[in-house]
């Protein structure tokens, strides 16, 4: 007879648990939110900051896909996570970007203390309102766990109805869709690719996934995650700069239209006086990549690279590339970062039309770690990734506003944003259509 | 904190076992070897049988590729393997293809006392030389675990160098593979289809996984496994009748070419003593289909269905439909069991082919369960099913022989072959690759 082992205590964990947490660290975040923490603690401790959930697809209507309790009870558990010591000596001891205590010991003291403020829910024609009200440095940090809770509360609410066998071949077949993914990119001598799929991704334990088939797939080539937590569990780099909410609030703070249309460059040097280094990324297209380019100061060519993030990436890439050449710099010393809804299609587009000219880094989202189209035995359209964002939409109280290449990327109050349209203008801005 | 639950126990028990056994159950075995066993042990109790392993895949040194003293070991192990008393009962209170008490209480009583006999193996030129010496009864009951056994040890062997994510990749893509082909299936109305893949899975669990993905993916159209185990763990319906072996060894024992000529007629007399019903099934192909049927007797013609096993199916069928014509039968209220070499195209072909002309059954075998071909994340040719058989070669000291419709696919010694050849002739014989 064969002994079959079955594991008691654990069957009767598994059916008297109450909560299955989606977020069990705070370093389960991005990077980059981290780079922007230690600069607004020290820079903007007394700024306050609201970001507010949107759901850029309207036609779902999440109010009535996850039950309001039980993202109640994943954001308060939220709330009790703290940084272990274990990861604060791994921050305090690691390098980042190749710098050694990127981190300074002040800083990481304060996020010893750390916990997410508390937050403001309620459900309206079928969507959330939920808003985080307080300090820039406290709500700044909710945008990734309230995305990666509402991304997973969703896929656990498609997944409910589906017995043991049929989650088994949708698994299956999202690994295997996965891999081809894996194989494709694989042939790209020279390719550097990193996850930026943390607040997308259908689960925790499917982003970890991805990021081992990434590992194990196309090494070298992999570059690291933006995810702290991943990044630390699998010895990784962990990867990421800063995004819009800085000049956003920057813009919002400056109130007049000329400190408004110099926030940007406010945000870079600001950046560049606690970074530097190959942590000069720019990020163009807060307010309009081609208001940007026109009014930028010399000193932004000398920057590392660009990050397109709401243009097509040839269009966007080579845009920049024009400037760069206008600018008397050569590309092929720089860097452009993809990371706006990028699949394995575009990659390989991307890559082969740029080879040569310009170095390239492209940050994979959605289609990462949320990539189940056709994956469900039986149709599932709730296994979508949708477009759901989180965003600053007030600092001190005062409105601020994202214009993006892409009219659709925009956020903000209506009037505010016909005010910034005044200021930077609209060339070069186009709707597309935004998936993810 | 999260509570992590890991089974001491179990990781203790994996590291410290001895053998992980393939063959677990008596009834681990296709259906027909015990239809024939009770008609063996009613009929033919004192006749010798020696069964012998042929691998037909000669490029494959299947003796480089297994250690034999993990041959040993596993084949060892299944000689320790007796009846349960769960078995026995089912055995003796399920119905099989309609009938109740299709064993009878004397068989089942002997059966409860079986083990599986010795064998005898060596190495030559990088194969084994396995054979099976003794009682019919007996030996006829190795032909599946020694086939099972080689099989998996071989996917074993395969499997050895790989870590836990290719692994993991590989399952994956077998599973959608898999699923692939039943969303393919499910598309034919009133598809009966079973499995025959014991003999060639790649391991018991896979089996198993393939027979719940039909299960569940195609319903009623999923009408049986051969695998008596599976047929009983999972309430599906256990199906077969039987094999080349009963008028190989008719023929091997009748001795003169008038005998040898008669000898598969008198299985189905036989045959049709002890059961008769839905197992009116003839398999026409042991010594040529064509000389077959010319020398039928008119009760053949009705019979419930024939298999044809080793012509292409749209070919084999339409010869036994102009027979059942010519002999004034309808086809229409007969069946055809299709099961040679069978993927979901020759499936579907076969299918639509013969559509209202005949009733249709499809015995799925290696492709169902072992289709593992561009699976592993690097090439590996050793997943790569092979056409291993194990056939009886002797009765009473003389020589048994096959020539089927299939050159490729005869057995026995070159001399006996031509004597039969001579008493069958070869028209309509023709020599197609044996993948499987």
């Amino acid at each position: 007879m064969v002994f079959r082992v079955l594991d008691i205590a654990k069957r009767v964990h598994d059916h008297t648990w109450k909560l299955d947490p989606i977020i069990r660290s705070l370093l389960d975040t991005d990077f980059y939110k981290l780079m922007m923490l230690q600069m607004i603690w020290k820079m903007h401790r007394d700024v306050d900051a609201t970001f507010t959930l949107i759901n850029r697809t309207t036609s779902i209507r999440l109010a009535e896909e996850i039950d309001i309790g039980e993202l109640r009870a994943q954001l308060d558990h939220a709330r009790t996570v703290r940084l272990t010591k274990k990861e604060a000596i791994w921050l305090a001891g690691n390098s980042f970007y190749g710098r050694k205590q990127i981190f300074e010991p002040d800083f990481l003291a304060w996020l010893a203390e750390f916990r997410l403020p508390d937050y403001e829910i309620a459900q309206k024609d079928g969507q959330f309102e939920l808003h985080f009200h307080g300090k820039w440095t406290d709500t700044t940090m909710w945008e990734i766990p309230a995305l990666a809770i509402i991304n997973e509360l969703r896929s656990r609410a498609a997944m409910r109805g589906m017995g043991p066998f049929e989650l088994d071949v949708l698994y299956a077949r999202a690994k295997a869709k996965m891999w081809e993914k894996v194989e494709r990119l694989k042939q790209l001598p020279g390719l550097s690719i990193s996850d930026f799929g943390t607040r997308r991704r259908h689960s925790f334990l499917w982003q970890r996934w991805c990021v081992q088939a990434l590992q194990e797939g196309i090494g070298e080539a992999f570059t690291g995650t933006s995810n702290v937590l991943l990044a630390m569990d699998n010895d990784l780099e962990a990867v990421g700069t800063n995004a819009h909410e800085l000049p956003m609030v920057y813009a919002a703070l400056a109130e007049t239209d000329e400190g408004i249309a110099r926030a940007n460059y406010k945000v870079l040097e600001d950046w560049n006086r606690l970074y530097g280094g190959n942590l000069k990324i720019v990020l163009p297209d807060t307010f309009g990549t081609a208001a940007f380019l026109r009014h930028a100061p010399d000193w932004v060519a000398d920057w590392t690279g660009f990050r397109p993030d709401s243009a097509p990436p040839i269009e966007g890439g080579e845009r920049i590339i024009r400037w760069w050449q206008e600018q008397g710099r050569d590309p092929r010393d720089k860097i452009l970062i993809f990371s706006d809804g990028l699949d394995v299609d575009t990659i390989i587009n991307t890559y082969r039309h740029f080879e040569g000219r310009v170095r390239m880094a492209f940050g994979w989202g959605t289609n990462l770690t949320n990539d189940f189209v056709d994956c469900a035995p039986r149709r599932n359209d709730q296994l979508r990734a949708i477009s759901l964002v989180c965003k600053v939409t007030e600092a001190n109280g005062l409105p601020a506003v994202k214009l993006s290449d892409n009219p659709r990327k925009a956020t903000g109050d209506p009037r505010e944003i016909e005010r910034y349209l005044r200021i930077f203008g609209s060339e070069e801005r186009a709707e597309k259509p935004v998936y993810v």
